[in-house]
């Protein structure tokens, strides 16, 4: 009996021991990965915080190339180091920000397509747009729902590459066909600044840029476009124009609890989104607009069955997976936190060590303030947090591009915006790691 | 030890029955799905043989609304229904043809994507191509070398929405910018139907459709469309215009082992690739272009920024999944068939039924004929099987596309192609079912 019993203890112990190996091996995978998502790279052109993401992640950033090649895996609670030469690329908006949440989705929002699925060009030939997949559909009008941020009764749903592609698609489905003459579109200052050359880049006959909305005195039609929240300043926006010739493209990419209180339901002629915004699958390249007229929704869909024949099917199916998880965070919440609750918290965290940084230049620079409103979905009064800081430098610097660029931190002059040079647009949505390089290099500055 | 043994068999017993069970269920369930690949849709607008593909395809026929509800499982080697009501569309070229090789290939060629994946803008910011996946460029070049069809050494990789979005943005990089006049976009005749309004449905000031190539007779700089093998005819091409001031895009759309003898590595200047036509994946929108020179290969880029913001990171990964499944099928035969063995004998098989069907029709109808050459690929003298047949009406039917929709056979008429309307168009690529119910309804025309 004593025998057996040694036996078994062993049995357990070796049961116990081979336990233990296989945790320690997968804890080793886990650790050598977590490693390369910190692997420092050489600065390449312009753009230096980027990556791939086939391979693990590399952060890229110009300072590294001439400090080591050993990697570094930083925890976000310890200071940034005190680098001044790397360089900071805040100029684009790589929604970098929401990283966090996907990975605590885990198998549920991982997509898995067969060789042989959705090879054929058509999702749906019933629909006016007739490469839209109804499952991505469905979670659109679902979200929208759940959100409370947009009518979707009565619309023609339009997917596009990215909403940069629908907003081409809706210039070309709004442009009078006929007319000798390009008709205007425009935009009140400050304005996205790829709107002007996304508008011209072809030399269009159909459609010009027309510049800044509120010098725009030419009669006749116009297509106005209004971005609310307003890229790049965060602010509500209306139509500033109200002829009866005009025709209104709304772009409504930031109307997302994280970013705006939601007033109410958007309820507009042609109205843009885009998933890079919404959840930060900006890789995806997958936006949508929703639009009330049958024709002008026929129009678009030919415009991008003529420009790419439709739109990665991958990507909608993908997109429709992860739309129903965020809608599910805020339908089945098991006690754990919804995508909007996670990411209003960032955004609201974000804002509040931007705006003590910016209180301790002691004026040399000024952010604009917004006062709270009602929230439909968060259901209390809310401040805004934009997606974007709208930076003026207050006192003697006129370039506050190249002022910031001295710095090291790279940004968005006001000039492409319409707007002066004393402002400079800054992304609020890149990772943790930048945005505390950001706010630690602001605070190395010398106001004098 | 009898009772032993009868209660061992009787575990054994027990165990082959729940075995069983688990087996039966599976195959009703893979049962249920085939059923549904072959569900009856109602005839919905003018195309009808498509099908969703986020839920299992559906087969979409007009003759089908009013027969019945009910699924059927066709075995394809009965003959086909003698219902000529049915509609069949074989205007557009949906490659429905190659599907049976890639569900053969079961989860090698499956993509797992995680949520918190390929979530960022950029892909590789060291490549001139800031959007491409390097995966991607790895399979690409090497397939080009397994199949010896293109040069990829000393060549910029861009890759696009489809290589219709790299066709637009050919032409954006080779225009001349500051030309008062737009140039001339030619193409010899018969051309690929969609280059004319492609080339002008944005009335862009920097590029203009100058027809067909034979007749153009401007001086100064010109693009000409070079498809080779043809798109509608098959046949080999070459350049018709030798000037100086030439640009070319050679669109190798179909130079693959399937539909043509491969000659030799091409070699130009620029040259277009779809995985579309390469493997039947038209849903993922996923195409390539091999570019000499930098400059030319930067401001492709710069379209696809301003067009789409990049292309879909989830349908990269997936087409360089497929291409390596491709490559692998040439150079690890463990005794199986290689993609282009399984593609070139249904085409094969489907050009030799065809040609059977047009000697029945007595003369009324002709194909093109080819010569066959040597294909480096397969290493041996081989027959051209191009993706369309260019059909044409001899007889007294002055318009060939509406005698055949007479038949409630769907074609491209010739005139699309810049030719006469005693020509069609008709897609060799569709399913198995589709092209037997064509060739027998060729069979039940009365040629008097």
């Amino acid at each position: 009996m004593a025998k057996l019993q040694s036996l078994f203890s062993m049995r357990h112990l070796l049961v116990l021991s081979l336990a233990l190996n296989v945790s320690l091996i997968l804890r080793i995978i886990y650790d050598s990965q977590l490693d390369l998502f910190f692997y420092k790279y050489p600065h390449q052109g312009q753009i230096s915080n980027l990556h791939t993401h086939n391979k693990p992640r590399l952060l890229i950033s110009s300072s590294f190339s001439n400090s080591s090649s050993s990697s570094t895996c930083e925890d976000h609670h310890q200071p940034p180091p005190k680098n001044n030469n790397r360089v900071i690329n805040l100029d684009h908006g790589d929604p970098r920000v929401y990283e966090a949440f996907w990975r605590e989705t885990g198998e549920k929002t991982t997509i898995r397509i067969a060789g042989w699925q959705s090879m054929s060009y058509f999702s749906d030939v019933s629909n006016v747009c007739w490469f839209l997949e109804p499952e991505f559909a469905e979670e659109v009008v679902r979200l929208h729902r759940v959100v409370g941020n947009a009518v979707t009764e009565d619309r023609h749903l339009v997917v596009g590459t990215g909403s940069s592609q629908l907003f081409l698609a809706a210039l070309y489905a709004l442009s009078p066909t006929h007319s000798p003459q390009p008709i205007s579109v425009v935009s009140a200052s400050p304005y996205y600044s790829s709107y002007p050359s996304m508008t011209d880049y072809q030399k269009s006959g159909l459609y010009k840029w027309g510049g800044d909305a509120d010098k725009f005195d030419k009669s006749g039609p116009y297509i106005e476009l209004v971005t609310s929240p307003n890229n790049p300043d965060g602010c509500v926006r209306r139509s500033v124009l109200n002829r009866s010739e005009g025709l209104l493209v709304h772009d409504l990419a930031y109307y997302w609890p994280q970013y705006t209180p939601i007033s109410s339901p958007s309820n507009h002629d042609l109205t843009l989104f885009t998933l890079s915004k919404t959840t930060g699958h900006a890789g995806m390249r997958i936006g949508w607009a929703l639009v009330k007229d049958k024709e002008v929704a026929k129009k678009m869909t030919k415009f991008i069955e003529l420009n790419t024949i439709g739109v990665s099917k991958d990507s909608q199916l993908r997109a429709a997976k992860v739309l129903r998880a965020v809608s599910d965070s805020c339908e089945l919440q098991g006690g754990g936190e919804s995508f909007f609750q996670f990411s209003h918290k960032i955004m609201s965290d974000r804002w509040k060590q931007l705006r003590e940084a910016v209180q301790r230049s002691n004026g040399f620079f000024s952010v604009p303030t917004f006062s709270p409103s009602f929230c439909t979905f968060f259901n209390q009064n809310l401040e805004p947090h934009p997606a974007f800081v709208w930076l003026k430098c207050e006192r003697n610097v006129e370039d506050c591009e190249s002022f910031l660029r001295g710095h090291n931190i790279l940004t968005r002059s006001g000039t492409h915006f319409g707007v002066s040079q004393q402002y400079v647009r800054i992304s609020m949505l890149d990772t943790d790691e930048n945005f505390m390089h950001f706010l630690h290099r602001l605070s190395t500055i010398n106001f004098r």
